[in-house]
């Protein structure tokens, strides 16, 4: 008769390089666990030095310095077993997990699936163990696994639970996109169904540059059903009690769960088998643990543009914020955004009127601005562009008015802002939407400027519903009507509208969806029954803005799909498709 | 007794994803071959694509439209075998070399060794095939290699020499970094003498994005002896005689070189045996090829500046380029540069005094304009400098002047090139050198703001030891002298020097090699006799500018380790070190 096991995952925002900072908060979340009386407690992948370290992983001292901070917190798991992630300089580097037990480093499992598509490079800095493994502790046989490990069907996993476990902990840093956590919930499900084993994944949470990381820890029994999740988006201890009898004896019934039956030999590292808790202090079996709601669709994406500017600007060391309100949807969401993460005192908005913004767009602006409570400066730019135009007349002799003239006008504002982040330590948060940065509809070192680009992963439909989801949340709407209402119009020439020049953004987003996120040519986007001459034109912007692309600053990514690590395309291209 | 081998190695210039053109250029450089009397020729790896194409490699199309190019490629090899590197569409995706003979695609090798480090990402792509391969042309068995896989020792290519190659080609596309050349001649040479065999190196050419590809096409004998080699940094067909005789008598006598005495069996696919020549039209054996010799040190670099900004502006359409001349000996080599790659009537200069301008710096940016012939605008922003403080003057109210200030002298220059750019069609080429890269000493959107930064990967001591080398080419050198022995100055306030807030700049350098080159931690350059206030203060800096350089625009990687592609930090890092 297995005793329960009470396990905790400690759902920490482990700050990249902060190997100092990082143990200190495992080394609370410890305590804590044991004063939940936890005999187990787990935390993400990398978690000493949070993640993605990128190069800095390239560093000895870095990763001996990591080491250090591993054998200081194996003095503190007396009383109770640790599971930490963290990068092991061997004869090569290994992401791994250290078991932490009886104040002491009692043994390290190697991740074996390293993932090297999308945003990963992990095959750059690791090396793949090899060896399945599993610790023992209070009687119960707990396998070992990292990350992508558990996304791939088959070993360690299986190897570890034909070999005995029935629980398995996966130590996770699962980068955020829309849909991800469901997904996610659905296929640890079925590795514990297909294994007959409780899962318990830990996932690290908070933003770090261009991911943004959403928790979701959360604890499956054997078959598939949650018996406790993490709230998403914030730090957290989870603690449940997993009774491993159910399991036991739903293998002892089927035979396909044991090795004998299948005619294998499960090779795996036995690290060790702890005792924590004497015989009388077993945890009583029953209600596992909490279990948090997952967020809805757009709660969830807005959650992430949250956390990852805020994460951003905290971990720089960033006081406040500023931004260019336009009146248009875009700032809107970015200053409604900015508010969540950083409360109105630390978010300055600045209008800047040009003789092409409308008094409406100006109004509204400044209602936004009232709404939310935010402080407003104004200064026009109509003086400025002036004074650029006689300084360029004679060179501008011979040639029409044309985009030159309306990306001084974003340029202008953009210098203004950051004069704005000079002097004062500002960061400038830019409004450019997935949409527009697609087709490079927007100005390099104008309306691009600044340090962190919120809503650059997110398609210009996506913004109208994550604004509309905000808005739901008060009581009455900070947002007027007429920003959700009116056309989209950039204002940088008189009665200009964005659909003068693109397709309407109902077929535009769809055209991105199907060339961007999913690599579609233009034979199959047609045949999905978008309009052909649109599609050319569309890959025709997309491929020439790459050179734009490559020069923005870093955003939240919440799609599939996001520019940057994620879409490494040449900038230097002659495909076009 | 083997008859001699003629080879042809096209030294290509392949545009990435320009399939069609590259497709042509190969077909017409194999007749070349042909006409030349070479029985067997050979292109760069992924010469069908161009190297590297990135994401391109996830669409299905792409690596279809690649195959279709190699059919019909495969028609033109008559009277000759082709080797040509493209990306195989199979159950998975192999960076391969198609064997193109008898009109047909005859046989497919796939590289072995993928390399996932600094600046390649093919485990990204790829995966590695498993068998070595030889083929049989008039009698002589050829190994087939890519790139990475003779880079390291042992197989594939110890198995085809063991299985009888005397003559191993290796198609490549290994980008240029000083004194490579070198160093891969060395490393080939070696590889020969331990198996005993011929190695025909074909390299890529050209420049693509962030990486410039020398070319140096070379033939190293059995001894290791250079018999032919093609000049670096220009398009090529190379052709050599190879006579196999010696090489296989001097296996015959060293059993080393034979797999019985080492008590293997070599694994090796045989992918055909083609004859070209009847026996009476045997090629004599003879003087092999034409050597021509290696660039030396800053030649090299010189070169392979010229080369990437030459390439990046032709690849990407344009015709002219722009740039800010400053009097400094950053915007000088820049300008030599242009007018190397583009010759002087396709670049224009601007100068853009302020009242931090002095009289000498302006006097020799027009001197040197005047001596290379470029056609120069100027254009005083001291007006728009007073605008933007006088519209700024109620919230900077209570503030001193500061890098504020600096910092919109600086973006009012970018504003008026990129105005240029946009009305003109003109690239901006910028000129921060890679030391003032490193710590940040260049404004954002300022004068970083452009499409291709020429010298980014160019620390300041090189950029003079450059200008040096390219003012002795002429009889009289076109740059003034006090460009040269003036001390180094933004000129952004008055009496501006770059010791004021760097160490010397030879202090500057040796930490800054050591620290992003050689990934050294401040301990380590202390050891090294660097002073620890200034490696205190040069880590400081370094790691607080990885934003800015997020956002710079591509330039020629000429060093080991480059930003961007090669060095990839994270922005929100607390490391320090």
């Amino acid at each position: 008769m297995a005793r329960p096991l009470r396990v905790a995952l400690g759902q920490v925002n482990a700050v990249v390089g902060d190997i100092a900072g990082n143990e200190e908060r495992i080394a609370d979340l410890i305590d804590s666990a044991r004063e939940e009386s936890a005999q187990l407690v787990a935390f993400p992948e990398l978690a000493i030095t949070g993640y993605p370290p990128e190069d800095l992983l390239l560093k000895e001292h870095f990763l001996a310095d990591a080491r250090a901070a591993v054998e200081r917190l194996a003095a503190r798991a007396q009383g109770i077993v640790a599971v930490v992630g963290f990068p092991e300089r061997a004869a090569d580097v290994y992401n791994a997990a250290a078991v932490l037990a009886q104040g002491r480093l009692a043994g390290i499992y190697r991740k074996q699936s390293l993932p090297n598509y999308g945003v990963f490079d992990e095959v750059r800095y690791f090396q793949s163990g090899t060896r399945p493994a599993v610790i023992e502790v209070d009687g119960v046989t707990v396998g070992l696994t990292v990350c992508e490990d558990i996304w791939q069907p088959g070993p360690p996993m299986t190897e570890e639970t034909l070999a005995g476990a029935s629980v398995v902990l996966n130590l996770s840093a699962s980068p955020f996109q829309a849909g991800k956590a469901l997904e996610r919930e659905q296929m640890i499900a079925q590795r514990a169904k297909d294994s007959v084993a409780c899962v318990a994944f830990c996932g690290l949470v908070g933003g770090q540059d261009e991911l943004v990381f959403d928790g979701h820890s959360v604890v499956i029994d054997h078959e598939g059903v949650v018996i406790a999740r993490a709230p998403q988006f914030a730090e957290h201890l989870l603690v449940a009690t997993i009774d491993p009898t159910a399991a036991r004896a739903a293998r002892l019934r089927d035979t396909r769960r044991r090795p004998a039956a299948r005619g294998i030999e499960p090779q795996v590292d036995h690290l060790g088998a702890f005792t924590v808790l004497g015989d009388e202090d077993a945890p009583a079996p029953g209600p596992a643990g909490e279990v948090a709601d997952l967020l809805d669709d757009e709660a969830e994406v807005y959650a992430a543009l949250v956390t990852g500017l805020r994460d951003y600007v905290h971990k720089n060391g960033f006081g406040k914020v500023v931004l260019g309100l336009s009146g248009g949807i875009d700032s809107t969401l970015v200053a409604l955004v900015a508010v969540d993460a950083l409360g109105a005192d630390r978010v300055t908005c600045v209008i800047m009127p040009s003789p092409h913004s409308s008094p409406g767009t100006q109004a509204d602006s400044r209602a936004l601005a009232a709404n939310l409570g935010l402080r407003v400066l104004e200064l026009r730019i109509e003086d400025l562009m002036g004074r650029y135009d006689a300084l360029l007349a004679d060179v501008f002799a011979d040639v029409d008015p044309d985009i030159t003239e309306e990306n001084l006008q974003a340029r202008i504002r953009g210098n203004l802002l950051m004069a704005l982040s000079n002097k004062f330590g500002w960061l400038v948060v830019t409004t450019a939407n997935k949409s527009e940065m697609s087709v490079g509809y927007s100005t390099l070192y104008g309306d691009s400027a600044g340090g962190f680009a919120v809503i650059k992963d997110v398609p210009k439909l996506l913004v109208y519903r994550l604004v509309e989801e905000r808005s739901r949340r008060d009581p009455v709407s900070p947002v007027p009507d007429e920003i959700v209402t009116r056309p989209p119009s950039a204002e940088l020439r008189a009665d200009q509208r964005d659909d003068d020049s693109l397709p309407p953004y109902e077929t535009l987003d769809a055209i991105l969806e199907g060339y961007v996120e999913d690599d579609l040519g233009r034979e199959q986007l047609v045949a999905r029954g978008l309009d052909a001459d649109a599609v050319d034109r569309v890959i025709g912007l997309v491929d020439v803005a790459e050179y734009k692309r490559r020069q923005q600053p870093p955003g939240p990514r919440v799609t599939s799909r996001a520019f940057g690590r994620d879409r490494r395309m040449p900038i230097t291209n002659r495909y076009g498709g």
